[in-house]
């Protein structure tokens, strides 16, 4: 068994289609909800109308994720740059108040992946051995990898991998996955995330925990690759994987689902989740240390910390259960504001972000922690080469 | 880089809850399509009734799947028992022409892939240190695989990974994955298949090439587990891996497809897959042969051909193509016979089958095929080790 250090190098990402400003995206929000509920209800007086778009909006602005902490997000969906209920693909309230069913959306899912697919290997001549394609937010094949092999005749050098279904932490199961194709021979494994998060929301589901979902999570698209230290590898600045760790932790089988479901995916989310975690983070974090041969000490002291935001707050608790400085954070707090939660392709964002910084200096250390179904608890260390 | 030889072992099936002959589920997917049709027409009377129920009849036996290639199948849900449709869980079809929408598909299928864990690891007192979850038919979490390490307290030993959405040919990923865990030191990988098709049909689908898929599909639950030759290695029968290989045929992205719509998963499978698999078969198994130190010439002649039936004429196609014996494809003709085309599930038991046959001796080589969306053909040769 070698264990020379896997290396991520060559972090890219996309811009999904639309940019849009939080505020902007809140009004949406209460917008969609407050038709869902007039197309279902309708109500006979204009009065009755909007007492429904002001019931919902007071909600979504309650309880939604305000722009103290999210200033925008990013989707891929046309929809939301409109209110013309009519004109839309997915939310045409009026007939659907739920959006359109599942098979709208995963076609939908299946251009954008596609096309994000395109664009990252554009100008690309020599095939990868491996595409890991990671998502929790669209389930069709063949997929955007596996076009992209068949169209450039890369079938007999590329390998394709499903890394499906694991929720926001799944960067981390990829990059094991890639380990374990790298220790056997293939030089080189490329991770593409194409996660969107906003085409599965369902504005009839105004409970205070949906509407902090549909406030917080937004698409994403990044691709990176690992490789072996050593090993044709490459000459551009890079993350060592110095340990990564996973568990679930024990009796919390109910504390957040995601499944298929009607109209998209649907998630749930206990309100013990910030407790299931905070107990369960330190004896983890022990553990993850140890496998690095280092203390959660020595961590808390210097390292940065990638932590990704599974909910408004969580950086925050995080941060405060472990004594942080604010800017050993800062990275995650930027992409939480600047991008929202974009599921599992967050951590790499935050990562991508870190590598970029010239004020970090390599050697840093970055403990990068998600969470997801399980209850999951998944986490890494990192090493900032030169 | 190591390579020492990857064991397969330890192969245990269950059998879904209800064991149904072809020719009664031939009947009931006829009765399924006639009153879809029945619920949406609404025909005044009960002539032009029987006569809907006359023509679907007519076009399930003469597309579906007969008899003389599969006799049984297996499937979880009751509704396929009796056509008392208001009882149904699924297909209820007076009120849902299609059967339910995809949560309820969902919520199911996580029932019983939840039990299907719960019974697979009965007794079972050691953590295993990494189980992969394979499926294209049900994508819920927790899954079945996180909740049995969450109710355990099995989850500071045990890693769960999903191996999601990559259709009939998963094992093969699934087992490369697996190569990749035990290099990085694990000592064993469980891979535990859990696909339940018959939940995805729709019989508002009346296309020939949908009724072939109803008639073909069925469900299959499997476990066995790998790990290192000379390393805790088991000491009951297994094959051991040789080689591995996946490729996607050039400008083939079209030929089939397997996504969520809005009554569960939908398939399209293009009337060219045969030609497309005739085609690109030789060149493949060529470039298989080789990467185990063989030739295409002595498998032909003396392995046994574990074929992932995709359709119900692609093994004996192959066979053809190949020149081979019926004694070399009896065990993958006999899964088929007895149990449908369960997926990714199916190549397993084929291997169990073989590994539990006495008259199969020690030393026989396995080239397994199995093909799926991409259009990818993936392949592996075995052999039975004493």
């Amino acid at each position: 068994m070698t264990q020379s250090p896997i290396l991520l190098s060559d972090f890219q990402s996309q811009l999904p289609k639309h940019h849009s400003g939080q505020d902007a995206i809140l009004e949406w929000i209460a917008a969609a909800h407050a038709q869902a509920e007039i197309t279902l209800q309708q109500p006979a007086s204009s009065e009755e109308r909007e007492a429904l778009v002001r019931k919902y909006r007071k909600l979504v602005m309650r309880f939604g994720c305000s722009t103290d902490r999210i200033r925008s997000r990013n989707s891929a969906l046309d929809d939301f740059t409109h209110t013309d209920w009519d004109r839309m693909r997915i939310f045409q309230l009026k007939e659907y108040p739920s959006g359109k069913p599942c098979g709208e959306r995963s076609r939908f899912y299946g251009e954008v992946s596609g096309q994000a697919f395109e664009q990252f290997y554009e100008g690309e001549v020599d095939p990868p051995p491996v595409i890991i394609h990671v998502t929790c937010t669209g389930y069709v094949s063949p997929s955007g990898a596996q076009r992209l092999v068949a169209k450039r005749d890369w079938g007999r050098s590329t390998e394709v991998i499903h890394a499906y279904h694991m929720g926001c932490y799944a960067s981390l199961p990829a990059i094991r996955m890639a380990a374990g194709f790298l220790e056997r021979g293939k030089a080189r494994v490329d991770i593409v995330h194409t996660e969107l998060c906003t085409l599965h929301m369902d504005p009839r589901q105004h409970l205070p925990e949906q509407l902090v979902v549909q406030t917080l999570f937004a698409d994403g698209l990044i691709r990176y690759s690992a490789s072996r230290a050593g090993d044709g590898a490459p000459a551009q600045q890079a993350l060592a994987v110095l340990a990564t760790r996973e568990e679930i932790v024990p009796n919390t089988e109910d504390a957040m689902s995601w499944m298929v479901s009607d109209f998209g995916m649907q998630m749930t989310l206990s309100r013990k989740v910030p407790d299931h975690i905070r107990n369960g983070l330190g004896a983890f974090l022990d553990r993850l240390a140890d496998s690095a041969g280092l203390t959660q000490a020595q961590l808390c002291e210097k390292a940065l910390f990638a932590i990704h935001p599974g909910g408004p707050r969580i950086i925050d608790e995080i941060a405060h259960h472990l004594g942080l400085h604010p800017e050993q954070v800062q990275a995650s707090n930027a992409i939480l504001r600047d991008y929202g939660n974009m599921s599992s392709a967050t951590l790499p964002h935050v990562w991508k972000a870190i590598l970029e910084d010239e004020a970090v200096q390599p050697g840093t250390l970055i403990v990068s922690l998600a969470f997801g179904p399980g209850l999951t608890i998944s986490g890494a260390i990192l090493r900032k080469s030169a």
